[in-house]
């Protein structure tokens, strides 16, 4: 086990009808907000106007900015920096999932910086202030809600690049599972895809002796594995978007880290992916994790077998590592395709035209990954195995 | 899945060597600090003077009270609040273990309460203000360097009480395993039966569709019980004692509470024990455990069921609950035979005379329990099931 240090002091309010508690929660936080939201879903569903009437009853003023999109822009992130520094702006609400989110989180950072906020994402500049942040979570996937991490996407050369910051962590998360009733089962599953791989970044991890956190970290699989399952067939489940919701929160919230290094190699392959097609983060995770695995195994092959019994119940098969890991990706495959998943370039109907250039870019910052280190060959390869369906 | 909030601002700082960093830590809180400590064992390891250069190097200024003991007393809370007053202290840091900690918290809140501490014991006040206050673990047991509470014996009757606060959840908490080396395997085994009761104690609840929370508790469970193991050939292993640790901590910070309805009947049952003949906590609840376990499994078995299953591997039998339930209670206490632990009054050479006057003193304040509602006379039934080794 390494040494770490964990300092998390986001303030977590979960359950039914919680929204009503955002006045009060962002009273704390500013007198004047920028109200963050996506595509209007939040007004149909009418929790646009149940965050309104909290917010006036505490006599809260705001400028709103909807129109955040997944794989959010850098575009509108300078359209809300200007927007917070004209109306004198001292705090920001989210209102949606991980996109809203991260480009609230983005606006954060960016309006106290006199440079350009793109600066942060390639490493030009590190986070020395931003404004506070509150969200209401509507879709569980991403876990930004306790994070400190933030992923944009700048749409001039259509590089998707992360940022983080211990001052990006939200004061506040309402988490209300009601709120996810109406997702769509796809985007359900994309999140859960999501949370999963959040976890496999920071469990395929060659330091040992981090027992408890292997337990922790297959304790919530399960629970998302289990409860995903339920929601394809019920998708106001209450206790299943509950379980769903808290997981996805766990799941990144710097817990499953503590004491070892993480990998993060399949979240870059991912991100040349959603940014050259705009596919849904989560999908592409569920196309490329089965091929990274494949490909990586050999370097500490009791860890994958360690996985699949605890985690997918694969029967201990200690004479013949390999078929023991075979039949657990193929476990991993066959949820991933429960929920509707694509399981390859192909599924997912995006080209194969463009590997090489993906490749090139996801390594121009040197090689990636920690369990296994990726340079472009590697990366190449698995974005080969995982073009086809029987890869 | 009850509603719940959850709000944990503790830093933690994890590992090797970690006591390095308490002057700059204390830096934060204050300029002029209470070291408070117990028996003088932290002299004797050398960590004092270490701790003493890490302050000084900050120019931190300090005054020192030691003597803090096992079931920690009001008397000696009274002379830290006077010294703190009288020295104008603004911070207080707690090196040792549980008692120390829960001796600081109990100083940290009565300075700057007009009234006398004990109120805050016996629900005459509410804490509104307290001291700012740090923690160096020598000793993971009782996990009140990420806790809320504090338990406190009045010895002037020999009552033992708790209080609790968001206030008083301490503002960082060093955490080196390496420090409970030297512990002895009884501390050690009383350690982790304190750790596991926090974890039993939340995890019988009625309170259903808390899979997530039951799995990280039985994660943590698990984990506590496979190193404690290791520990009782190996008192130097350093992994060992990093899970032991970091597990006690999360056993009783909150995480595992999330959700759900908790119970603490045993903890109100054992402190009457340990007040009235200063036995180790940890003893106590191991003493007493397996008696409550006995005494309210009809109320929900199938609870039972799983704990034994997926904790203690105790083969499914859903047709004989009984059955299956008495195995794992028996599991239980070969387990906590093999660390030493009394498993009944006679064991433990305590009187059985004065079970009568515990259960009238347990229950004064009303029943107790929330798995199961305990009045004076299941207290007293328990006390005597837990009374022969037979029981």
């Amino acid at each position: 086990m390494d040494n770490f240090e964990y300092y998390n002091p986001t303030k977590i309010i979960f359950g039914k009808g919680t929204e009503a508690q955002v006045g009060a929660e962002t009273a704390h936080c500013g007198r004047k907000i920028l109200l963050h939201y996506g595509g209007g879903s939040i007004k149909k569903s009418g929790l646009y106007d149940r965050v309104i009437r909290a917010l006036k009853e505490r006599g809260i003023k705001w400028v709103e900015l909807g129109g955040a999109q997944p794989n959010p822009r850098l575009s509108l992130v300078r359209t809300g920096i200007e927007m917070c520094r004209k109306e004198e702006v001292d705090c920001i609400l989210a209102v949606g999932g991980g996109s809203v989110i991260d480009s609230a989180k983005a606006i954060a950072m960016g309006v106290p910086y006199a440079g350009d906020v793109w600066d942060f994402f390639v490493g030009k500049a590190e986070v020395k202030a931003a404004l506070p942040l509150g969200v209401v979570l509507t879709f569980p996937a991403a876990g930004s809600e306790n994070s400190t991490g933030t992923v944009i996407t700048n749409e001039d050369e259509w590089f998707k690049r992360s940022a983080g910051s211990p001052l990006l962590r939200p004061k506040f998360a309402i988490l209300n599972p009601e709120l996810s009733y109406t997702l769509p089962a796809y985007q359900t599953a994309c999140g859960v895809a999501d949370m999963m791989a959040h976890i496999f970044e920071r469990y395929f991890s060659k330091t040992e002796d981090v027992d408890l956190t292997d337990r922790l970290s297959e304790a919530t699989l399960k629970t998302i594995i289990k409860h995903a399952g339920i929601l394809m067939k019920e998708p106001a489940h209450y206790a299943a978007r509950a379980e769903i919701m808290w997981a996805g929160t766990l799941a990144h919230n710097g817990l499953l880290d503590t004491g070892r290094a993480s990998d993060w190699a399949t979240h870059a392959m991912e991100h040349e992916l959603s940014a050259l097609y705009d596919i849904a983060h989560g999908a592409g995770l569920a196309l490329l994790f089965p091929s990274w695995m494949r490909y990586v195994y050999p370097v500490f092959p009791a860890k994958f077998m360690q996985f699949f019994e605890r985690v997918w119940d694969v029967e201990p098969d200690y004479v013949h590592p390999d078929r023991m890991i075979a039949e657990g990706i193929d476990r991993l495959k066959t949820f991933y395709r429960s929920l509707g998943l694509p399981l390859s370039f192909q599924e997912a109907k995006l080209p194969v035209t463009d590997l090489d250039e993906m490749a090139e870019k996801c390594t121009r910052g040197g090689p990636i990954g920690s369990f296994k280190t990726l340079y472009k060959e590697d990366v190449l390869a698995i974005y080969r195995m995982a073009s086809s369906l029987h890869a």
